[in-house]
């Protein structure tokens, strides 16, 4: 596959949210964004999203037009309206006020509002880590997971991120959802013929299923069963009932014809100066990094990710004909 | 089994407790949540509890007269250091200033370092859900679980825990730790000589195994593989990294001899106000719950572990004839 350089990706993307109807600012910070999760490996949060995102802005889904608004604030605490725009200015904006606050009161939450799907969780934190922070992030989504005994999907996939910055050495990152397997990988055993481990998914009633096909009908298993679904509820608390955003059983899935998303966001920052301070804080890091690192076999949560984000940006991106051809059909090339 | 009042078992406790040199505060606050936690039907941190700490305490690896300090302090988050007494007056005291802080602030983060086991995590989160907050807890414990990859026990069972209050009602309450089971479930299949499912443990080599006495000189799996792992460390992150506490793979097991535990916690609170405010948060709950509730088979998170305690307040709680002897020969009575 040939190769290409981050900043003409980034500029080809830009350029096709544009001609869907996104604003100048909304379209350079979505690709960025984009751009950043394929180079990290993460393809189904990055380009393969472009053609979803022109086509929610297209049909009204997310509004292209919409700018983020700090609606309310009370000291360390904030809500931002996404506006019904894409989630990215949102986030970046929720980002900073989280940062702000952290910094004069040790810890902040950022709640962001009326959302649209906001990627790969961990992008939206390196702006806390290169302050200095501590961050978690979390967001909901379209239903995926049952509620525990429950017959339909209820919590979305509810991913989780931390980032937990190193002095002179990239952060450490954890970023995950609460699915045991994403459906993409379902899709893929469906395909071959397969069946599935028990324990990945539920049929359309709820039983525990290995055919894939059943599967898809159905709902994915939250990770330790009650225990990931009642993580999930944790996110839900956080991102749609503390913002007053719509629950993940009450959106439509972003790949079905629906309504507009109103998914919820939250963000927290924490300044290790405020609690044990800076230099106890990195003592105990980097003595829990390097007791990892005595084990050969373990590798460090985020460095496979960051691997890769090096390589894509020395040697340019892999991008496949298709992909390409898609990229150049949006951005009218 | 005959039934005991529970306030009569918490005297009992209390004065075990004081016995094996606990200060008459740490004995009752140590007490009143051994109990609380046997009420609702843990009695993996219920009064089975009792003779271990009563032997910590005499050991010295609890210090029976420490009192909690808050030591540190900017705003919104704060350091109480445990000064190596049991866990739940200086739980107590977090708790409290989370409450103050959030109060005035929007959020609060309040760290604990230097501390022992704190037993049932949501526990500490009553008095935030009493005050109107959404409450998030954490600890950190002595290893259970290895690092991805890795071949032996690195990070512990790293509970999890939230609240979120409702108006009239009792909370909703989320409470898990990272392993897929507990070690107690694993004794129990070595004792019937029956395999255990794979994913459930690996043995000292860090390979999974289905043989309950190789998982027993071995590791606990986390939820997820390596997602409940990727929780594990972000927990780390926030229960010994921030407070400066020691990691869990520094702690020795409870349950042989060793040193004294200085693990660490983490306790935080969001005042719905603060974000969408009060009426949207708990617009946005009722409408959570009512969905789930549709559902026939769906039950709510805690509410087994409440209809417990109520039960348990009016009738009393079941205590075998080798506990009540226990715990009678503990208080010399």
């Amino acid at each position: 596959m040939p190769r290409v350089a981050h900043d003409k990706l980034a500029s080809l993307v830009t350029r096709a949210l544009k001609r869907a109807g996104a604003s100048p600012v909304m379209a350079r910070m979505t690709a960025r964004a984009l751009v950043a999760a394929e180079m990290e490996g993460l393809s189904g949060h990055g380009l393969s999203r472009t053609a979803l995102y022109c086509q929610h802005l297209r049909e009204g889904r997310a509004d292209g037009t919409a700018r983020p608004a700090l609606v309310r604030k009370k000291a360390a605490a904030c809500l931002i309206d996404a506006r019904g725009g894409l989630a990215f200015p949102a986030a970046a904006l929720a980002a900073k006020e989280a940062v702000k606050r952290a910094k004069r009161y040790g810890i902040a939450f950022a709640g962001v509002t009326n959302s649209h799907h906001f990627g790969a969780a961990a992008y939206h934190l390196e702006p806390l880590a290169a302050a200095g922070l501590v961050g978690l992030a979390f967001t909901n989504s379209p239903a995926a997971i049952n509620a525990w005994g429950g017959s339909k999907a209820f919590f979305g996939t509810n991913p989780v991120a931390a980032i937990f910055p190193r002095r002179g050495a990239a952060p450490v990152v954890v970023d995950l959802s609460l699915t045991e397997v994403v459906r993409g990988k379902i899709m893929l055993y469906a395909k071959e013929g397969r069946a599935i481990p028990l324990g990945w998914a539920v049929d359309r009633d709820g039983n525990p299923t290995t055919d894939p096909k059943a599967a898809l009908t159905g709902s994915l298993v939250a990770i330790g069963g009650v225990k990931g679904t009642a993580l999930a509820l944790m996110v839900e608390g956080l991102c749609a009932v503390l913002t007053g955003a719509a629950l993940s059983f009450e959106n439509d899935s972003y790949f079905e014809p629906g309504g507009r998303p109103r998914i919820g966001h939250a963000i927290m920052a924490i300044d290790p100066d405020a609690v044990a301070g800076a230099d106890a804080y990195h003592g105990r890091l980097e003595a829990m990094i390097s007791a990892m690192r005595s084990d050969p076999g373990v590798r460090l949560p985020g460095a496979r990710r960051q691997q890769a984000a090096a390589a894509a940006r020395a040697d340019g991106i892999e991008v496949s004909g298709a992909l390409d051809a898609e990229l150049r059909q949006l951005a009218r090339l």
